[in-house]
């Protein structure tokens, strides 16, 4: 039985552009984390070395600096999107490229009571991200975007209960009907393109901030009885609210707030002091998706996978 | 067009547990990072928040717990099989559970010049990962194991080139015959299980040191072309020498150490000042396996990358 | 010659107390990592292992946790002054407590357009740090503040030049009278507790967010020809604007931003496009304080080098 | 009150320099990670922004590197002592450089058997650090060596007890005979150079493993009633081994191993199964000295306190 080459791909990680571009006195900036992963027939080089196929991870970085001087300030998915699309447009044997990105938000500062054309302030509050498939079909070639966010952390200290649930033997916890609930939200959303929603016609700026602000909303407006009803409904909101996204994935960790046991010092806590926990925390996750079966995980799993990128 | 629920999971994730086992003054430490995942039937959570069906994490932390006192020391594989059938064989609503381990490793102290029996250092050089995934498959339940690696750093300062690669316009790398060649080894591999050989029946310890080793060789006699050479040959060798070993996969990033321009100076760098860099970095992916047409990935997909684990 | 046991302190590092506190509807959380030193008599439990006069870091912990369910909101500085002035006025032969704590902030979530009373979301752009330090100085005590913040990444696109600096034979850096100012801002600075002006006193809250908008302001409006004249400037200005400050010690990384050379592919980069650089990278730091021969660092170096904590 | 430029310094940070020496096939690799820190009259720059004495980060990268380039495999007290005596020597503006190195470690591959002469892996199990300043003094300079390391985490599972402690209100804590005891050293020792010892003359290497030998050894020897006794005692060891170290300062955190409660599950757990826990953690720091009134801390503290550099 031979030893052959399974699936593979290779690229050049984490190339940090920085991209300002300047009307007059007020500038913008662009701040981004550049992963480009090329597949195809790269045989060659894994069995002998022959490196003809091969281009060099170097040049995909010299890419991106050169598409980012040409293309200026844009939307991380539609400069993901014409990086994906040069790499399998221009090398026949790319059968596949990804483009992943993260966005990192700058603000500007506010000083003598305005904000500052040219001077900025790192906004730490999530990571925005943007996934770029392109993948030959044939003589043609098909597109992907999936928008995203990591390092969202929400917290609510009301209406979170956690009670009737199973009992095993290892089972020690105590119901609740009050704990505070928190995560970290991590989140992908598949954009499902058509006839009538061309990619390069989406609001991606728009898109991300509502998407953002519906699953906000569904968590903080929510009485939960679990994190799982949580995820299911921020996920289910953020369909109904989003046509053009055809599923969502996200994998929320139970961030746990245990309340500490005052008992000893004959205090009651009521709720008020608690301890934030690192390790061991829940960790849940989920696809919510449409119940369509050209699309559907559990009807043509094989295909769709392929179009989640890794976190 | 409805929204559905599409596939999830959750459990506890890092259950930091610490294993001492006295053989009178004699003491074995066993240091483990416990993650366990359910998938299975969890619908009435996500849509209703009824939890009947919800086994809660912290009752699979405190399982972890007692099954390391039941068992003590084990190998992790060996571990995270137990655990992983328990969950499926307790919980008749389960389908499936994935227990993933970190294993770090503890050196007992030298003192007086000879190992002591109860002090110990921390192993860094690399972290052990062993993945048991236990499936309900009709009646019956398949197990897997998936034994791995984190952190291994490793380079070489010989027989390493890079030339006679592809240029397009964005190509601007000068071609080597002498380079560094360094990368951190993230590696997977998948056992298979058979009539003659028994998950229950192997050293795993054994199996891992050996496979350790296998690469080790590889990647220091080897001389190389490209990383992508040198990552096929990693994961040949361990195939050649591991019949148990169904298919193996490796995440290789190129750790470039760059020589350092001189001339400014007056003087000529022939290969002997390097700095190394952080980031941008290459990154090198495959999966190496047996020509097999019940297994490969090619012929069935789906299937094989179930049991491939999260990195 | 003897070996004896010099300058020394322990404690608890790093509790992580979160408080709720609730008016009806309306929750106020306040988010610390609370970490107390001790330092005093505690030669016998390092010479002979007699404890007798330790008290336990878990006991810290417990004090930290009722001060909080006791004490409510509160602004850090003083919670730290509570606590610090409890180890110090409980324990006789306590010397000096510090307690550092840092403090993360939470936005309320904006939920149907207005923020939600309960739910939230934690704000990444920086964390403020308060240290307060009490010492025992014969039948007295004495209170000191060190108020401060991490984490502050800031950034200018215009007036920041680099030229007319040195040239030595390993100099090969070109001037540049554009170039992008980058940093992350680590700053402490002392409080200058007086007859007139009681630690007990001072609007905290008020305090941090006036000196980060001065900070701010002078680092967006600045036409900086080093980062040196940079840092002085913003130190100089929170000086001048808060009387109630003794010095302002800061920390200041040179977050490298390079042009990047786009020659080879016939561009030219009017500081367009940059890589964010992550090592090496410049660093200065710098006291900034008043002329007073009672506190200045000059005349009075150990005394005052005591009231610094570490960063 | 004037506002004026008290304690500041600038430099490079984390320059990674990485030198191989070939002798025929067999190479050697040094691994360094340099820092380079220059104090002395810079007063203009700060003030004025006039450069003119300011010599660039960038040439203090250079400097790194031609000096590897120059005197390739060094120890790195030895490779400090000539980057700071070359800052000190030739900028007359400069009256203090410190260099902070640490170095990592990397093993020979073991290959067909034996130790391969240009294939290494990294060694994760510590990092060697070393510090050298050089203060001008009038018309001479002083040198100053401070050794140290990081990262060493270290267990015993016997001979630790904690008990007859301080008990306030607030203590909770049972009292144990029989406890882990785990802590991740971080150490700095002070060399002291004399007439008969010089600098230059000093086997760094040998200096190194034998003093880590010896803290592990005090570690895993002594029966320990208390943290603060086991640092005594490895930091008196040090000192009685080794003449030329004047004074070890420790910063030693508790890495807190909780015995699990079992009872639950009616188990008894007799020091077994144990929690390793994150946050919050016990934190030990002391300096071991000399009873010298030359250098100890007590009687002249300020002289002493410049020649510790931060951790």
């Amino acid at each position: 039985m031979a030893i052959i080459l399974g699936e593979n791909r290779y690229g050049k990680a984490e190339v940090r552009v920085f991209r300002v571009t300047r009307s007059g006195d007020t500038h913008e900036v662009l701040d981004l984390n550049v992963t480009v992963l090329l597949s195809g027939d790269f045989t060659a080089t894994h069995l002998t070395g022959d490196n003809t196929q091969v281009l060099t991870t170097d040049a995909m970085k010299n890419t991106v600096f050169v598409f980012s001087h040409e293309y200026g300030a844009m939307e991380p998915e539609a400069f993901g999107l014409l990086l994906a699309r040069h790499f399998v447009s221009t090398q026949s044997h790319v059968s596949k490229a990804e483009v992943r990105i993260e966005k990192f938000d700058w603000d500007r500062i506010i000083s003598k009571g305005k904000p500052h054309p040219s001077a900025f302030r790192k906004s730490g509050s999530m990571t925005r991200t943007a996934t770029a498939l392109v993948c030959r079909d044939g003589a043609k070639t098909q597109d992907f975007i999936v928008g995203g966010l990591n390092d969202l952390v929400i917290l609510k200290t009301s209406k979170s209960e956690f009670r009737g649930f199973l009992r095993d033997k290892f089972t020690t916890l105590a119901e609740t009907t009050d704990r505070i609930m928190a995560t970290e939200v991590c989140a992908r959303w598949r954009i499902s393109a058509s006839e009538s929603l061309r990619l390069d016609h989406i609001d991606w700026a728009k898109n991300f901030l509502n998407t953002v602000d519906t699953m906000l909303g569904a968590f903080a407006e929510h009485h939960s009885h679990s994190l799982q009803e949580t995820l299911f409904l921020m996920g289910e909101r953020v369909l109904s609210n989003h046509p053009e996204i055809a599923a969502i994935r996200l994998s929320l960790p139970n961030k746990h707030h245990f309340a500490v046991d005052l008992s000893a010092f004959e205090r009651e806590n009521h709720n008020e002091v608690f301890i934030a926990a690192d390790r061991p925390y829940g960790l849940i996750e989920a696809v919510i998706e449409r119940d369509d079966p050209k699309t559907s995980s559990a009807s043509s799993g094989s295909a769709v996978a392929h179009t989640w990128p890794a976190w």
